[in-house]
């Protein structure tokens, strides 16, 4: 299948948003918990979360301003802090129906059956299923001028992970962890590890890590 | 496992990288191809392929300046074009060893053995070992102040994928391609689908979408 701009621009609306969305490959799945200013909760599906930097630690979200994800921006805009917790395979019914367009008075924790958990010093809630837990403040926000999405920046201020899940690099190890992958707009998987490859050097070859050996980042 | 902001900020520089690049969740492992203004060519894992939009169809990559990927960044600059290319399993070794710091004058083509595809009208190289290859145009272009990484919007003009491997509802099914995930810096995964859920409606269950059904955006 080759396809080019005209080709892309004459698909159906639907078909088109479904294929541009499986392009970038596989996505995180991530619920993002915010409280509006009377203390409603909300949490959304995303799957736009980007690593940005370690040092401070930030993590980017790509939001759009129309969807389900409106109550979300609006939210952590106002409050400046966020959650954002991975998904694990037994949570995919109930964070997947975090899309659907609910009121903004109504709580995706209560309407989806997960429990909203909340940590000292921390004004938004995060999910207690969730087996990865990230507490966030604000730090950046802009419109992207070129079609009006969100692009949102946060410092990780807080994170939980449970024990023993780490490689010896003190990287999570995700299969460990039990998170999921999406891609496109509706499609879950487990990811399998398949391989650990060393740091890359020019003029060596590539080489695969033992397994649960740490890696010189 | 619970750390607060001194915590992360306690930890030895490789750990708290290696941790933080792990945060976000399970990543897509695309190779990003340019060239230089002298026809070199360059190319480049990178994890930090993220959807901005369907129409036009929109996709954006985190780049940080010093690490090796800064020849990308020059080239795409000037360019103004990219390619970016799913890695698949049997690409692994040679998709990470892109990852070493070879000189400018290097290709990671002839570095890694992968082979440089080339479509007519459009001036940067694919890889021919990709299952999906797509082209595209620079469009947006800024560094972000908080970190000094460089965030790119490119606008896809063109797509290749293998036959056979869409859902009915148009996305590309990434099990069938092959395409792999990563985590963090070095990790790479099969993942394997676990479901697909149908289109969430307030006051409806959540509800899973028989294999190969499609489903609406």
């Amino acid at each position: 299948m080759h396809l080019n701009s005209a080709d892309i621009e004459a698909l159906d609306r639907h078909p088109r948003a479904a294929l541009i969305n499986s392009l970038s490959g596989f996505k995180p799945a991530n619920l993002v918990g915010t409280v509006d200013g009377s203390g409603r909760c909300n949490l959304a599906i995303m799957s736009s979360a980007v690593h940005i930097g370690a040092h401070p630690p930030l993590l980017g979200l790509v939001i759009r301003p129309g969807g389900s994800e409106r109550h979300t921006l609006a939210n952590l805009l106002a409050s400046e802090v966020f959650s954002v917790n991975h998904v694990s395979q037994s949570m995919i019914e109930a964070a997947h129906q975090t899309s659907a367009r609910y009121p903004a008075g109504t709580s995706e924790f209560e309407a989806t059956g997960l429990t909203p958990e909340w940590w000292p010093d921390f004004a938004a809630p995060l999910v207690a299923e969730a087996p990865v837990k990230l507490a966030l403040a604000l730090r950046q926000h802009q419109l992207l001028d070129i079609n009006q999405t969100h692009f949102v920046i946060g410092e990780i201020l807080q994170i939980e992970a449970p024990e023993g899940c780490s490689h010896e690099d003190g990287s999570l190890d995700l299969a460990a962890t039990g998170s999921v992958a999406l891609s496109g707009l509706d499609s879950y998987y487990r990811p399998e590890p398949v391989k650990r490859m060393a740091y890359a050097k020019p003029g060596l070859p590539p080489r695969e890590l033992a397994a649960d050996s740490g890696a010189a980042p």
